[in-house]
Order: C-alpha cells, then sequence, then structure tokens
C-alpha cells in the first residue's frame, strides 16, 4: 500500500487527537501534512512537533503570531513550517498539494466550503463533521461523485454502515438503523428536563467527545443529523433511516437487507476503530486494541426512541421531508441554540423550540449552488439569535 | 438469474420442508428435480404431487411399492415418477443429471458418500448436515476446491458467518463467534442433569428442529459440531472459532477482525431465510417474512459456556485438535449415544461419558481416503454400542 498522506481540519479536538493516535500505530503507512486547528495552540505545538507537517492553521489572526515563538522555543526547525489562520487558512490546509487525503473533524458547519474545493481537487475525503452533509449533502454528494471519490465516514454509526454493506449492492438494503446510546436524559423524567445545565449535559455515557455533539447527544439531534447524513451518504431515501436506542452502544448500528437478514457492526467505544477503517478502507489492518467482551456487557438493549421527550429528532425527519435548505436551516438554528445553552442563556428544552420556530420561518428553496446554503445557514443563524434575544428565559 | 434445479437429500425432514416452502416462494427462480427421504410416506407423497420431481428416493426397500401405490391414488402420471431407494438410491438422488444443486439435509453421516459423488460432478452443495463436515471434512473441502465449488453452509450459524464474510478477506479474520442458545438446561442445575427425559430434552427454546440436533442443542454437542464445521468450511484454526451462549438467538453468529471490528449477522428464527441465502448466494432476494424487532426482543444477552456442565462442547475441540478421524469418532459415539438417550436406555449424562470413553479408546489416523473416515465411524459405532451394554444405566 501506498503511503497516504493526510491534512488534518481539527487536529485538536476529539477526533483530531485519535486521529493523530491512530498515524501514531501505522508510521510506515500514514503521513500528516497538515494540521489545522481551533485556539488550543498548546496542544497543536505538540502535534506539530510529533508529526511534522508542512503547513499548520489557526483559527485566528491573532494566535498565528503566538503559535510561531512556541515553535521557536522548540529545538530544530519546527519554526519554520508555515502558519496560515482562518477560513482562507482552512481551505489551504484542505487543498495542500502534498496531500491526498482530507481528515474533515471540524466541529459545525465551517468546513463545508474547504472540503468541496478539496473534493474538486480529488483528494479523498475522510468526514466527521455531519454537518457538511446536512447543510449541503447533494452538492458534497455530487461533487464527490463526479470526481469519483467515495466519502469515508468517521461517525462510528456510519462507519458501521460502511462496513455492514461491504460486497453488498445498494437495492439490497430494505432500511439502515442508526443505533444512539440515549444520551444522559434517557431515563430522566420528560418533566425535568427543563431544569437540566450544562455541566449534567455534557456527561454522555459512553463517548467522551466534544461539547457540541454530546449536547446534540442529549437532545437527540445528534441522531437527527446523522439520518440526514446517513440518506447522503448511502444514498436512500430518508423515511428507510430508523433509529434505535441502544444504551450499552456496542452495537454501533445495522442494515436490513431485502431478504430479512440483518448485518450489524459492533466494537468497543474507541473512536480509533472507525477512523482507522476510514483511512483504510478497504483494507483491513491489524491493530492491539482491545476485544469488545460481550459476556462482560451482560446484555445489549434496544428501546424506541421517544420523540415526545425529544423532538429535535423529529424535527430532523422533518427538515430532511422538505429538503432544499430546511436542513441547513435546522442545523444552524441548532448551533445557535447549543451554543447558547452552553453559555446558560437558554434551558434544554428550549433549543428544540428554537430550531422549531426557525424552521417554521423558513420557506425552503433547491440548492443549486453553494452560496444558497450558506445563505440559508446565514439567515439560520441571525432568526435564531433573534429568538434567544425575544425571550425571557 | 438462471433456474436453479434442485436435489433435496431429506426433504421431509424439518430442513427439507423448510426449503420447499422457499422453492414455493420462488417458483420461477427454483425447481425441484430430485427429493430424497426416510420414512415419511404421506409427506413425501404430498411433495411429490406438489413439486413434480424427476426421482424420488425411499430409504427402505419394503417402501418403494407403498409409495408407488400412494401416488398411483392420485390423479395425474405421478405414479410414473422413478422411485429408488437406500444408499444406492440416495447417491442417484444425489448425482441426477437434471438438478445442479444439492441441498442435503439427511440427519447424521449416512449422506457424506452420495455428498462427495455430487461435488465431483460440479455440483453446487448447499449443506444443513454438518456432520458430514466433522466426519470427512479435509476430503469433503478438498473435493469442492478441485471443482472451484464453494460450499454454503444452511445452519443459521454458519450461513451468519458466510453473511458477515461478504466482501471480506480470509486473512481479516481474527475470530469467528459462534452463538449458541444454551438449549433448555441453560439454567438447569448440574446435578439435575442425570435426571432429564428425552421428552424435556426435546423443547428447545428459540429453534424447532429434528429430533438428534435437538439433542445435541441440549448437551451443546451440537456447537462442538458446529465448530469443527466453521472450521474447515471458513478455512481457520479451530481455537480461533469460539462459543458464546446467547438464549435469545437473534445474532445468529459474528466475526471478530483483525481491526477489532465486529460483524454480526442476525434474523428471526426461520430456516427458511439461511435456506433462501445459501440458494442464491451472492444474491439477496427480497422476501416478505416478518423483520426481526429489536425492540420487541427487549434485551440480548451473552454469557461464556459451563464446559463442566457441558463437557461435550470441550469434547470437540479436543477431538479437532487431535484431528484425522477423531472428529469422525466422536461423531458416530455422538450418534449411537443420542438415539440410547432417546430409547431411554441411557440417562443423559451418559451421552459425554460414552463419546470420551469411545475416544479414548481410538487411535486416530490421517484420512487420505473415504474409507478410513468410514471405517472409523463404524468402529466407534460399535464401541459405543459396547459402552452401552457393559454399564448399567
Amino acid at each position: 500500500m501506498e503511503i497516504k498522506r493526510i491534512s488534518i481540519l481539527g487536529s485538536t479536538g476529539s477526533i483530531g487527537s485519535n486521529t493523530l493516535r491512530v498515524v501514531d500505530e501505522f508510521r510506515d503507512d500514514l503521513q500528516v501534512e497538515a494540521l489545522a486547528a481551533g485556539r488550543n495552540l498548546a496542544l497543536l505545538t505538540e502535534q506539530a512537533v510529533r508529526f511534522h507537517p508542512s503547513l499548520l492553521c489557526v483559527e485566528h489572526r491573532s494566535d498565528v503570531d503566538r503559535l510561531h515563538d512556541m515553535l521557536k522555543n522548540r529545538r530544530s526547525n519546527f519554526h519554520k513550517i508555515p502558519i496560515v489562520w482562518g477560513m482562507d487558512g482552512l481551505k489551504q490546509a484542505a487543498t495542500i498539494p502534498e496531500a491526498d487525503t482530507v481528515l474533515c473533524a471540524v466541529s459545525g458547519a465551517s468546513a463545508l466550503v474547504p472540503v468541496l474545493e478539496a473534493l474538486r481537487l480529488g483528494k479523498q475525503l475522510a468526514l466527521a463533521t455531519k454537518e457538511i452533509l446536512v447543510m449541503a449533502g447533494e452538492l458534497v454528494m455530487r461533487t464527490a461523485a463526479l470526481h469519483k471519490l467515495e466519502i469515508m465516514p468517521i461517525d462510528s454509526e456510519h462507519n458501521a454502515i460502511l462496513q455492514c454493506l461491504r460486497g453488498e449492492q445498494r437495492s439490497s438494503i430494505r432500511r439502515i438503523i442508526l443505533t444512539a446510546s440515549g444520551g444522559p436524559f434517557l431515563h430522566l423524567p420528560m418533566e425535568q428536563l427543563s431544569k437540566v445545565t450544562p455541566e449534567v449535559a455534557l456527561r454522555h455515557p459512553t463517548w467522551k467527545m466534544g461539547k457540541k455533539i454530546t449536547i446534540d447527544s442529549a437532545t437527540l439531534m445528534n441522531k437527527g443529523l446523522e439520518v440526514i447524513e446517513a440518506h447522503w451518504l448511502f444514498g436512500i431515501p430518508g423515511e428507510e433511516v430508523e433509529v434505535l436506542i441502544h444504551p450499552q452502544s456496542a452495537v454501533h448500528s445495522l442494515v436490513e437487507m431485502v431478504d430479512g437478514s440483518v448485518i450489524a457492526q459492533l466494537g468497543i467505544a474507541d473512536m480509533r476503530n472507525a477512523i482507522q477503517y476510514a483511512l483504510f478502507h478497504p483494507h483491513r489492518r491489524r491493530n492491539e486494541r482491545p476485544s469488545l467482551d460481550l459476556c462482560h456487557m451482560g446484555k445489549l438493549e434496544f428501546l424506541a426512541p421517544d420523540g415526545k421527550k425529544f423532538p429535535c429528532l423529529e424535527l430532523a425527519y422533518e427538515a430532511m421531508r422538505v429538503g432544499g435548505t430546511m436542513p441547513a436551516v435546522m442545523n444552524a438554528a441548532n448551533e445557535t441554540a447549543v451554543r447558547a445553552f452552553l453559555e446558560e442563556r437558554i434551558r434544554f428544552t428550549e433549543i428544540a423550540r428554537i430550531i422549531r420556530i426557525t424552521m417554521e420561518k423558513h420557506a425552503a428553496k433547491t440548492i443549486h449552488f453553494l452560496e444558497t446554503a450558506l445563505e440559508a445557514d446565514t439567515w439560520a443563524r441571525v432568526t435564531a439569535a433573534g429568538q434567544l434575544n425575544s425571550h425571557v428565559f
């Protein structure tokens, strides 16, 4: 196998850090070419020293010099690595000629444009940022198809589906079943939901992840975004994507075939497995991580999601049914509302309400060009923010 | 797809009858050419009238005329179907020129020779009779490979593995995990095992099957035979085949890959699904059977098998380690002991004891020719029968 040269967008986050652990395990096969991060300069410095990229990117211009100084304090020539910043920097990182693969793990929709540019240059895409497909799934999939690229999902659920579909034909799929841990409030009485704090909501039962996605897991919006993501990735109608609550998170997802057979992918809760698979697909590379111990788990449970308690899931199905710009609007409203909840400006239960109101105010349009999606995104952020201000919480 | 022309060995048993239900569902794709049964002439008559085979086979010569008369009483020309009998008849049914596929569901090892003849003629083999691979796995697999034939297992576990391995390479397998319901005595205290009657032992918790295999499920010898079967079918070392008790029988089996990913096949407890898959592999054909309802099942449990309470499983691993004629001897001793238990001549717990004693008396030989396996089989039946007589139960 040829060496894979990777640009990592979002290198200091949970997926980014785990990707670098995988790179560490497969040094002969994987080489880091670019690292793009947000504001965690200390970690980015460590990553640069360890992985010798050809390019670094930070979010803010003001951090460029600070990062430069931090690298200067290290021995060797690390301070000579070019540092870029902002949206233009992210595009540069995504399109760097040395890389053949872009791994996108930036939280939220900001990486949409860089990712599209990378696809247009024929780069392989390993995708953790589901918002990109939610916002402009048709555009992204069309661009990938045009360049004969298959998008490799890193989300454990979609990565599972990808594995379940090895050697299968798309026409053999009856339905895709995405599993959900149910989040920290699975068993909390509905009337107590309005009182939960960000601190409690950030305690995810099975996966250690970033803040935004952890809140999305608590509202089940994460699963809603994944339903839309699955619809685009695997090219099947939204109503053929179902969600099943599975608190143990051992079964990462399932596919029911037209002959009634169900294929499932299971594993331990370690993101490195999905990242490794996304980077090496269709090859399976031996690793030394622990095996899944089903005896130790004792039992696996499955329950239907409670749509009344977690209205975000149904909002996602609704956005998908409407189509066009509606999923982008839902996604932007959700990002705005989640940030407000994390800042303790709104209650947990207001997240769904703000998304719904924003969706109701929106007249969906078909997305022919990227601009339409970006405009809808901006409109929804403004509209949702307006809702924050217009309510007394 | 071309029409598949099938010879069914063991048509009146559980697998045989379910196969004919599948044929009924796919009349345009499947045609029955031969039906071989034991002594259930009434059912065989019905099957002949419904499926119009070109050949019928019964176990005993004395049944030929009776079957002929039963067919004569029907309208049309059914009495003109040739009827053969015994081992020669079974060979004729297996090698009938009109059939391209042999589905073997005869209980026990008696169909070994007919199956080998069919493989030598290049016929596809759908195999439910695991004893054939236990007795002469190397010979059967070598013959199949020589004629570039893949054997399609009908056992739900091996059928599941076959499905889990779609699009995978053999070198990617870390271990195969066969699930077992645990049988009717999973929770029975060990000291009560010696008192169980055939009637109780025949009450299998999840699958409706023939008597021999139901008792094998109760002793876990069925799983032992399946471990050996998996070893041969998938060409992996015996120690890489594990057994997990899973009382709900929803997960039919699992494969752990070298990258830690576990692929599982799940389904409802309906043998038609595995039969259909074995007949159409690698194609998946749409059917209208119920879907697996994981929510309805509530929970799936997994536990390690209790080797002390069910020693037959370890005897199978031991026979596989020794190799050569030892698995054939184990299998023949088991068949003898199970029959004796069903006839209430020995206790349930004596089944394992008789197998162990017979194995201890045997000096295993390499199987170069079929005769070596058949001789070992005969020797083991005589030796095990001698044990029945030499003990006071």
